[in-house]
C-alpha cells in the first residue's frame, strides 16, 4: 500500500534509537539524581556525530523535534496562570535582560582576552546568550517546580530571552552583511513579537472558550485534541511566519486553552504525545552539540581549550547573575539564576 | 532558538489546515449517516491538487501519514484477541484470495475489451487489487463493530490481502523487468511474511510481559506509551526492512501488547496520538487519488468516462463476492463483502 523505500526503514528505525536510548538515559540521570532531560540531551550527544554516529540530522526528524518543542511549550503553557505570569512580568523583564546583557559583556571580553578581533568577539559574546525556553521549562517540570514563584519568574524570563535573542540574531546577521546595527530591524522584531503576543493573548482569551465549546458538541473521535493541537500549531506557525520562534505562538496558544473548561481534559490527553515527542527534540539538540558556531581553528589546542572553559564558565556565571536582578522579596535569588543555567550550557 | 526557515512554517500551517478539515469533514460524513473515514478522505480530495491544491505532497506529510497508519494498525491490534485471530485464519484467508482474484479478473477482463494489451491489462487487473487495511479497518471502528466474528474475517483478510498485494506488486516489477513472472520473488515474499510474522507473534508473546514489567517499573515520566509505540516502530521497520508493509509489523506489536498486563494503559495513553496521526494518513491517501497509476491517454473523453466507471463498479463488485468466499454458518456474508469495498474504492 505503502511505496517501500529504504527512507522510511531507516527512519523508523532511527526513530525507535532515538526514543529507547533517550528514555534509557533519562532514566540514569534521575537515578544519579540528575534531571532526565540532561540524559535526553546526553542521548543525542552519544547517538549523534561526536560519539556513535548512529543518528544524523534529516528534515523529518528537526521537524519531529521542533513539533516536540512546540508541544512541551504548549502543556507549559497548559500549566500556567496567565494573570500570575502577567504579575512576574516586570520581575521576568529584568531577569532575562541581566542574563542576556551579563554572559554576552562576559563573552566579549574573553574574546578580546584572546586577541580576537572586535567583530568576532561580538558574535562570540552573542552565542553565549543563545537560549533554551525548552530546557529550562523541562527542568523546572522535571523538578516537579513548575508552580513556585520563582518558576514563573525563569519561565517568563526565558520567554522574553527568547525574543532578545531573535533580536540580537537579526541584529547579528545586519551585522555581517551591512558592517553595521539596524535600528529598523530592533524595532520592527521588537514591535512585532508584543503585537503578536498581546494580540494572540487578548483575542484568544475572548474567543477559544466559546470555540472550545462549540468544539466538544462534535461528534467524532478524538476531535478536542485534534482542534486543540491545531490552535497550537496555528499560532506556532504565526509566530514562525512573523519571524519570531514558533514556541512563543506554542506558549500563548497553552494560556489561552488553559482559560477554558476543557483545560484539565486536554491537559490529559495532551500528556502521552508530548511524552513521545519531547524526548525527540532534546536528542535533536544533542545532536547539533558537535556543530560549533565558531571555529578558532588559528589557536592550539591548549589555548583553545582554555579558551572554551572559560567561555562555558562564563555563560553559567552570566545566567547565574541574573538572578540578582530579583528586587521581590520573599523570592529565592538562587534558583532563579541556577534556573537560568541550562540556557548558557546549550550555548 | 530554532533556525527559521519558511519551509518549517508552511509545514505546520499545512498540518493545521488538515487537522482542520479533516476533522470538519469526518463530522459532515458523520451527519449525513456515512463514517468519518470517508469524510478525512474526501478532505484530502478537497485539499489536494485536484481541487483546491492548498496541500502538497511532501516527504515530512508521507512521514507523519505513515506514523498515522502505523499507530492506527497498532491500535486495532491492541484492540484484537491473537487466539480468535487465528481461529477466524483459514476463513480469513479464503476471503482474501477470492478478493484479490475477482477484482483482479474482472479488471483484466474489461481492459482486454477495451482493447488494451494483454500486459497493460494484467496491470489495469492488478491495481484494483491495491488494498488498504488502514480504510478497512477504520471503517470497522467508526461502525463500532471491531468485536464482531464478520469484522474478525475482514480484518485478517486485510491483513493477507496486504500480503498478497505485496507479492503481485514484486511480480509486476519482475515481469515489467523481464518480461516474465517469477517464481523466487513469489515464494520469498511468501516465506518472510510468514516466518516474520509467526517469529514476531511467538517471540513477543514470550518476551513482551517481561519487557514490560521491567518498564513500568521505570522511574521518567511517559516512559510506557514511548516504549509501547517505540515496539511497535520497531516492529514496523524490521517489516518495511523485509519488504513488507509497516502495518503488518505494526498489527502484530498490537496483538504482542495486546497480551501484556498494560495492555489497557497502553490503549488509553495510545488513543489521543493516534487521534492526531491518523486523519493525517487518510488525507494524503486523499490527496493522491488525482495520481493514477494508468494512463490510457489514447482513449477520448467519453470511452475514458465509461472505461473509468466500469473499472470502479469491478473493484467494488470483485470485493463484494469475497464476502461469498464464507463457509462458517451463522457469518452474515454481506457485511464481510462490504467490509472490504473501501480497499476497491482507493484503487
Amino acid at each position: 500500500m505503502s511505496s517501500a523505500t529504504h527512507d522510511l526503514g531507516a527512519l523508523l528505525f532511527t526513530l525507535v534509537l532515538i526514543l529507547l536510548v533517550a528514555k534509557l538515559a533519562g532514566e540514569l540521570a534521575e537515578r544519579v539524581g540528575q534531571t532526565a532531560v540532561l540524559g535526553e540531551l546526553s542521548a543525542g550527544l552519544v547517538l549523534g556525530p561526536s560519539a556513535l554516529a548512529l543518528v544524523h540530522e534529516s528534515d523529518v526528524l528537526r521537524f519531529l523535534g521542533e513539533i516536540g518543542v512546540i508541544l512541551l511549550l504548549f502543556e507549559i503553557g497548559l500549566h500556567s496562570d496567565l494573570d500570575e505570569l502577567i504579575q512576574a512580568g516586570m520581575q521576568a523583564t529584568l531577569v532575562a535582560v541581566v542574563g542576556v546583557v551579563a554572559p554576552f559583556v562576559l563573552g566579549y571580553a574573553i574574546a578580546l582576552a584572546f586577541g580576537l578581533p572586535t567583530l568576532t568577539a561580538v558574535f562570540v559574546g552573542a552565542t553565549l546568550t543563545a537560549t533554551s525556553v525548552g530546557i529550562t521549562a523541562r527542568v523546572l517540570a522535571d523538578l516537579g517546580r513548575l508552580e513556585d514563584v520563582s518558576a514563573r519568574i525563569v519561565l517568563g524570563a526565558a520567554v522574553i530571552d527568547d525574543i532578545l535573542g531573535l533580536i540580537i540574531l537579526a541584529l547579528l546577521s545586519g551585522l555581517a552583511q551591512t558592517g553595521r546595527f539596524s535600528l529598523d530591524v530592533l524595532l520592527w522584531t521588537l514591535v512585532t513579537s508584543v503585537a503578536f503576543l498581546s494580540l494572540a493573548l487578548v483575542l484568544g482569551v475572548r474567543l477559544a472558550p466559546w470555540l472550545f465549546r462549540w468544539v466538544i458538541r462534535m461528534r467524532v473521535r478524538g476531535v478536542l485534541i485534534v482542534y486543540a493541537v491545531a490552535f497550537c500549531l496555528l499560532l506556532a506557525a504565526i509566530s514562525e511566519h512573523l519571524r519570531l520562534a514558533t514556541i512563543i505562538g506554542a506558549f500563548a496558544a497553552g494560556l489561552v486553552l488553559a482559560k477554558t473548561d476543557e483545560r484539565a481534559h486536554i491537559q490529559e490527553l495532551l500528556h502521552p504525545t508530548a511524552d513521545l515527542f519531547v524526548p525527540v527534540f532534546f536528542v535533536t539538540i544533542g545532536l547539533k552539540v558537535q556543530l560549533g558556531v565558531f571555529n578558532p581553528a588559528q589557536a592550539g589546542a591548549g589555548p583553545l581549550l582554555l579558551f572554551t572553559g572559560l567561555l562555558a564558565v562564563a555563560a553559567v556565571a552570566g545566567k547565574l547573575v541574573s538572578g540578582l536582578a530579583i528586587y521581590q522579596r520573599g523570592v529565592a535569588r538562587l534558583p532563579v539564576g541556577v534556573g537560568m543555567i541550562p540556557r548558557g550550557e546549550v550555548a
